[in-house]
């Protein structure tokens, strides 16, 4: 019996979770006839599901309708798709998001107000409404049928690689599965790192307890995730839950089947997180960043996220550069309490600055070092015992390349 | 008879200004053989100087003696050299410091404790003292001896172009001049956007009136320039005021003379903080970002700072991109209050998105108005009569380059 969830190597597919179905198809939002529309069904009426969003201001027409739907935990279906964020697309975006999951609703024939609706690409164009109704009978289509669509593709936007993770556990002896994808992978930065993610498990949850579990799940994993500092208009998490799994729902969050399913949750979501992190527009390395001895968390907050949002640390990361001065200066003005002769940093595990004084020599393996695809930096403030981290990539002529040429 | 300071054009050299003199050497901290150190020196004991510096936590060592220095409002002379920050280097570097202002000031035969020191470069290693002294003896040579030394190319380090900027006027009928030099160009963000500038004004003005002035007119120029948000630990804006022009004393900045005196401050750091934005490491773009319409001066600043810094935004100006959503999406981020249906924005003087509705077409030569070097970014936010403004340029494969490969 293992009780503690654990990540599954190869992933599970969303699909296969007991009592869901995913559908996908083309229908032309993308170029080249790739995937471009995704449906998330869960088959049993009696199912929990909950959402957290961006916390940008200027939300898309899709988050402003699902914010509604999943006030009330009973979220059931998923819409989605990628090609065009219907943001900043005034009343008829509205209009287009409301016929767009009225739409799914009546082909899956689930409740309309239990369909939560989702979309990512270029703000600021009209949807092709014509192209994405035949997309969402086409993806219902397969979900009824086949039931196995990959919505891992079909929500790629930039992304260079599908993002699936999944874990498994038991509740009260029985075994259940957290199966997600997400996709990425700019305009991303804490306050919903991701632009999407879709989780699905067969545990039994009460709405309320799933509702309470997801935004400090969210907090722990995609919003611990920066790639540019820019924040999405259309950034979602939803997580449905079938309770196919047969184990008594959870109803309190903080029992222990309650803390068996928040870990899965959150091992999956950090699980994407990180692939997130990893798939980062033009990224070529993975960034932890670990601020410890700060004198608060939010000190240490503050450090971690000025250090992962430095232009200046990610581009030396890119040239494999020990340039730990930038991460100094970074930490410096980011509002956290530091006292020079008190900090301590070490890059890819070893120690560049030591409280105050710069390191006397690097070994001579450091650009190797530095030049692997996972970088760890870490700061010790040497002030308390508070820490934080964050996740983030480097930043290459690759994020230029993909964003100075996007859109037009 | 002109009474409203205006800018020169060709700018009049800092070493022109009446009552000072410069010097310039190259002592091997940088390659190459490129002017490495700089002196400037005012003539007349009776002068008034002030200086402002970075905010960022982490302040370089002669950072943290010049703030002492500064605050008597009497400094009178600057020694700086580029090639390296004097920056997390612990005690030795306070003490390199020290000795270096202390080698000028008994070489120009100034008081120590009028001398102010400053250093750009690379952070976290040991200034070389016996090259550094060799190049202080030979710039004060030539301060003494021609008195017109290069300071502008002196200070410069990954910048492509020397940055000076003069303005003349009359105090009561008497001309005076206002010069300067800036050295950028990453690592520059608000609370200091230069690394270093430094002005001279033969205008007669009391200390404390000088020390009053000098903030306000950083924060209408100096930090209003962004590169890539981050803050230096080395930033100094430093002025010095000769007196040659023989007008009496400016003692009130808010007199008629206080007020075309700091007009002319304000005027030369504007121009140098264009200049360094202009500049920033691999632009090819100068970006204004105006934001008006806000119900408060915050919001306007957070949502014009928000827009300035945010990569995508600025990616999208290097590829001459229309994309508005990018900028619309920095805004709803930025903390300030906002709602979509009242925005409206302009690019290069097009309304591109108008009061929550994209633009129904755009003119056949957008590319070609985004692709002339200087791109206006206007954002209304239509909610108040609030309104602020910051100096960018765009983000290209060229910062990249500079920044991955710089240090090592």
């Amino acid at each position: 019996m293992k009780d503690h969830p654990r990540l599954d190597a190869p992933a599970a597919d969303i699909s296969a979770v007991a009592g869901f179905r995913a559908g996908a198809a083309a229908c032309g939002l993308k170029r080249g006839g790739a995937l471009d529309v995704g449906v998330l069904l869960c088959e049993r009426d009696a199912c929990a599901g909950a959402a957290v969003f961006t916390r940008n201001e200027v939300a898309a027409a899709p988050v402003r309708l699902s914010r509604q739907r999943a006030a009330a935990g009973r979220l059931r279906a998923v819409v989605v798709n990628a090609g065009n964020a219907n943001c900043c697309t005034g009343e008829r975006g509205a209009a287009d998001a409301r016929e767009t999951a009225a739409l799914a609703a009546s082909l899956l024939s689930v409740d309309e107000e239990r369909v939560l609706v989702a979309s990512t690409g270029v703000i600021g164009r009209p949807l092709d409404m014509a192209k994405l109704r035949a997309g969402v009978r086409a993806a219902s289509r397969q979900a009824l049928e086949g039931g196995d669509g990959d919505l891992a593709a079909a929500i790629m936007t930039t992304d260079l690689v599908e993002k699936r993770a999944s874990a498994s556990g038991t509740l009260e002896g029985r075994p259940f599965t957290v199966a997600g994808v997400a996709k990425g992978s700019g305009m991303i930065t804490p306050d919903m790192a991701t632009m999407l993610a879709f989780v699905a498990t067969d545990a039994a949850v009460a709405p309320e307890c799933l509702r309470e579990m997801l935004p400090r799940v969210a907090r722990r994993t995609f919003n611990r995730v920066t790639v540019d500092g820019d924040t999405s208009t259309n950034d979602t998490f939803c997580a449905i839950a079938s309770g196919a799994a047969g184990n008594a729902p959870v109803t309190d969050a903080h029992s222990e089947g309650g803390r068996v399913l928040e870990g899965a949750l959150s091992a999956v979501a950090g699980e994407l997180a990180r692939a997130i992190a990893r798939d980062g527009e033009g990224a070529k390395h993975f960034v932890e960043v670990r601020v410890t001895g700060a004198a608060t968390e939010r000190d240490a907050d503050l450090a971690a996220r000025a250090i992962a949002n430095s232009p200046l640390v990610k581009t030396a990361v890119f040239g494999a550069d020990p340039n730990w001065g930038r991460i100094i200066a970074a930490a410096g003005r980011s509002g956290a309490r530091l006292d020079e002769a008190k900090v301590t940093v070490s890059m890819a595990g070893v120690a560049v600055f030591d409280r105050g004084e710069p390191a006397a020599g690097l070994p001579p393996d450091m650009a190797e070092r530095l030049g692997k695809p996972e970088v760890a930096i870490e700061l010790d403030l040497g002030l308390g015992g508070s820490e934080s981290f964050m996740w983030t990539c480097d930043l290459t002529d690759g994020y230029i390349e993909i964003n100075a040429h996007y859109h037009t």
